[in-house]
């Protein structure tokens, strides 16, 4: 592996709804670049936004770093600067797995219940990536029958999620906030490990302020309540003032 | 038990899209009336068809009396007349449970991928029975959590479901037909046994001619292929040519 100093970025790999990635030059290392950029609504309603690359960026830092304190092994190496990391190359998984301690978004809207429906225990679901077809809901024999994963890989996937969703309820709790649900992702590294990868953001995640019930998320974006940015550098306030994550 | 013969008709409990159900004299009996009339689309496409309930009724007996004969525990009792039976009362799971041994309806158009493709072990799904949500896709997890059925229910529901499917692809195998998919409904007798209910029907299979290639199903109306009840009919004589279908 190259020492991490001597990296450099290479050549544009992929370019997301909010982030760029970049091959470098150790093949098992990626360079990311988090754009001022966020959309919603598989990319319908697009707008750019100083500062939130940074803040995703930072707030992705500090959360995956407290992940692999805790024992979930997860793609992030470094943060380089406000707007970059270095993280593990990983084949991506194309499952988005969501996480749901409360009913919001498109499962309340699926099954028609009250929002905000608190769950007896959390629920995962997988939603098969593929902007042309609107990232459909899929079952694991759905998945398995489209070679999109293994039965091993899915039900990993889901023990990891459940640990990271135990997690990261317990950072979101010291910030007075209540983590209604998340997305993650995950991939296979060179050598065949099984890994958290993307990203862990207001982006990616539903959050609400226990006083004053307020998103403190993508929703605000999504539903129009007002900018943006001021709101997640709030939530990265309070990260950042979590004394066990540093 | 009331004796069969004494068993008499008492009041309409249900009105389905294609059957009514009445409760009896005996509390642990139910008398399905199958009707003349064909839906489509969630009932958004309803024409009367004459003939179309006896062939169902008929076509549905022989094959609930076949799967009891091979082990397949479910709700018939017996066939009174062309279009009533007797069954056996109970309550019904609220999920749709699809098997399919290749691609078609709403899989193929949920991920895009070729008509009849064919799966190497046949995949399940389920879906949650509710007119007002449009019987939406439903993973287990989110079914546990919106108390639809339990975990044990389900991994029973799908064991037995693929007994269903390996029984029926015998049988349709014998009639020079291919088994695209099917969908079944389980329920719970007075004494908490899950047994297979509903029909079986070209209702809720799709079927198709191996050697002309057409289908011998309701896929006929759905996509407005020509008249149903000759094809429903051609399908019945094939299943009572069958020789262990009796």
């Amino acid at each position: 592996m190259t020492e991490i100093a001597d990296i450099e970025k290479k050549d544009l790999l992929y370019k997301g709804k909010a982030k760029e990635m970049f091959t470098t030059n150790d093949p098992d290392i990626m360079w990311v670049h988090y754009m001022d950029q966020v959309t919603a609504f598989n990319g319908k309603k697009k707008v750019q936004m100083q500062g939130k690359g940074q803040t995703n960026c930072e707030i992705s830092s500090l959360i995956f770093t407290d992940l692999a304190k805790h024992g979930i092994e997860n793609h992030f190496i470094k943060q380089l600067d406000t707007n970059n990391q270095l993280v593990k190359r990983v084949k991506i998984i194309p499952l988005e797995t969501v996480v749901r301690n409360f009913a919001s978004g498109s499962f309340e809207k699926r099954y028609g219940v009250k929002h905000l429906m608190k769950f007896e225990k959390p629920v995962t679901e997988f939603f098969y990536k593929s902007d042309e077809l609107n990232d459909p809901f899929i079952n694991d024999f759905d998945a398995e029958a489209l070679k999109v994963a293994t039965e091993d890989q899915m039900n990993r996937i889901r023990e990891i999620a459940l640990k990271v969703n135990d997690r990261l309820k317990e950072i979101f709790a010291e910030m007075a906030v209540d983590l209604v649900d998340f997305k993650v992702e995950f991939g296979t590294t060179s050598d065949g490990q099984l890994i958290l990868a993307d990203e862990i953001s207001p982006d990616s995640c539903r959050l609400i302020d226990r006083k004053t019930k307020k998103s403190l998320d993508k929703d605000v974006f999504r539903k129009g309540l007002g900018a943006l940015v001021p709101v997640y550098k709030e939530l990265l306030g309070r990260l950042e003032k979590v004394e066990d994550v540093q």
